[in-house]
């Protein structure tokens, strides 16, 4: 460093390292806080990369795929070793692509840690109303929003009156589905895994009905009785048992959005769904898809999501952590449905 | 009957009875066979009803569900005590319908008998290519061979050069979609369960490869044989750890087109379908179809097979069993895939 005019700033960088592979629910300690140094500037040779701030960290489903070893998946696995990586919302410090200058916010791809050097800032995006809060872009206004509208509008093909579940319905996603069916003019009925939870889904997103999966022995006769004519539509988030009771509720010509199956990620080997015949007499399409394909969507979402945000025609749920030290025990408490709402990292303030 | 002038002939009408709902696989004792009597008329008070006497009759997978009590089914049970019925083909002995009249050639669904009262023929399909063998309308020219086109065509949305995979390939709907597939120019890999109909795959209907389904101990390691590049088009006859195993194999924003779950429908618990998580990744869709929602394009398949046929460009292999009194085994052995080919019963040639 001897020799440059222009010293750069080096400051102590904490970051949150992945211990190992991990196998079955994650555990706080298979993770680790760890601390090292980073030059606040890009380096003169990268000159493509842009140096952020994290301000908000993102704990998402998908994430929990990404601690095991993977080979042939669309996600590559974490390093052991290695910061996590995943969603955030962060502020240049300073850019060495032409697209970005010191001061923009964005989101997208970003390290655990309190700065990071994205060195492919292609990926991510500008944001450009900032008279909402900031930690939505990692929620409503960023990739859960993005897989609701895309999932809901694009793979549901919803119409006026249908009978819509959500699974998972308090989740970053489930709340927003929910309340585009609703704002649609269809039936929503909600499971989530607590009593406050269903309380929330009733009456602060509005949903037509919900119930505590936990507490239906049956979930055949759940299903049966919040939906005595049949389910249209099923948002999947969890897969598995519940799956399973929805494909014995499917209406004719039904559609089945499959999003997530968060009950088999930390699973050796998922759980057997026995009753997919069910599909064949009510012609039932079953869509698997990834937000990644309807990105380009994404103005055409924040051109419908931002006055719904301020006219408060959609509500919006956060469960946030403060500070980095606590990102693990929140990521992990997304697999017991600890949290309550989005759950998000806050690990600057600006 | 006395005092009518004109005295209808009154004759034996030999039939299969349905002795009980069947649990399991069917066993030939499931069934019997009894003789009434019925008069070659069609009742006077019943003037819609058509008469007919039953030429060939269909043995077709969907018939096992019909076996055991169901509710709220898109079929009926069948009666216990009562004739089986099912697709096949007849001759018009009597008509009290002004569509039909003594002589014409029908098939759609009718007893298990030498002779039926058709009391709504509405639904009766009526032959107007007779330079082709009649019995072809309980299979390629029938109800099997819809399914095939309309699965494959307009569930499959196939592709030139994809890979198709399709299972049960030598039954009556098997053999065509792979035959579609590659008149389209895919490539079609079928599996079956024994030799020789492995032998007619490759031989016969001109699938690129085949494989006997019994001899493979781990069906994953199969399609990775077969289909290194991963699978297209999945057409799903079967269900089951065939279904299981291919839900690994899938390509980037494949279809499965459900068809039918022969491999479930005696078991009283269907098997449990393990690797549904990997829809997600690949972005599946899995799409399942009846055939009866696409008759609407029976005109356009017949004008697009029929030629096939006389040029030999389709080939079509069907197992007669002759005689009602072999119709039960020939049902029966449906189920433990002894039919080469399309089963058919042959009730009378004229």
């Amino acid at each position: 460093m001897y020799g440059t005019l222009e010293m750069a700033e080096r400051v102590s960088n904490k970051q949150v390292i992945l211990n190992n592979y991990v196998s079955g629910f994650p555990k706080e300690s298979d993770m680790s806080m760890a601390s090292n140094t980073i030059e606040l500037k890009v380096p003169k040779d990268d000159s493509n990369a842009v140096l952020l701030k994290n301000l908000y960290l993102s704990c998402d489903p998908y994430m929990r795929p990404r601690m095991k070893k993977l080979e042939g998946s669309y996600v590559e696995s974490f390093k052991p070793g290695s910061p996590i990586c995943g969603l955030g919302v962060g502020k240049v410090l300073d850019s060495g692509h032409e697209g970005f200058k010191k001061g923009d916010l964005v989101w997208g791809m970003t390290g655990w840690e309190e700065y990071s050097l994205v060195t492919a800032p292609e990926s991510l995006f500008k944001i450009q109303h900032t008279d909402v809060p900031l930690s939505y872009y990692t929620g409503i206004l960023g990739m859960p929003g993005m897989t609701a509208y895309a999932g809901f509008y694009e793979v549901c093909s919803p119409k006026v009156g249908e009978y819509v579940f959500v699974s998972a319905a308090s989740g970053a996603v489930g709340q927003l589905v929910g309340q585009f069916a609703k704002l649609m003019g269809c039936y929503v009925v909600g499971s989530a895994g607590s009593k406050d939870k269903v309380d929330f889904l009733k009456n602060k997103f509005g949903f037509d009905d919900a119930f505590n999966y936990k507490e239906e022995e049956d979930l055949n006769a759940a299903l049966k009785r919040y939906f005595p004519e049949g389910i249209d539509i099923y948002f999947e988030n969890v897969g598995g048992k519940m799956l399973d009771a929805v494909l014995l509720n499917m209406r004719l010509r039904g559609r089945i959005a499959v999003c997530g199956m968060i009950s088999q990620y930390n699973l050796d080997k998922p759980e057997g769904v026995c009753n997919l015949m069910n599909l064949i007499p009510q012609r039932i399409r079953m869509e698997a898809f990834l937000v990644s394909d309807y990105y380009h969507l994404y103005p055409k979402y924040l051109e419908m999501i931002i006055p719904y945000i301020k006219e408060e025609k959609v509500v919006y749920v956060e469960d946030t952590a403060e500070g980095l030290e606590n990102a693990p025990a929140a990521l992990v408490g997304l697999f017991s449905g600890r949290n309550f709402g989005k759950q998000v990292v806050a690990v600057a303030r600006e």
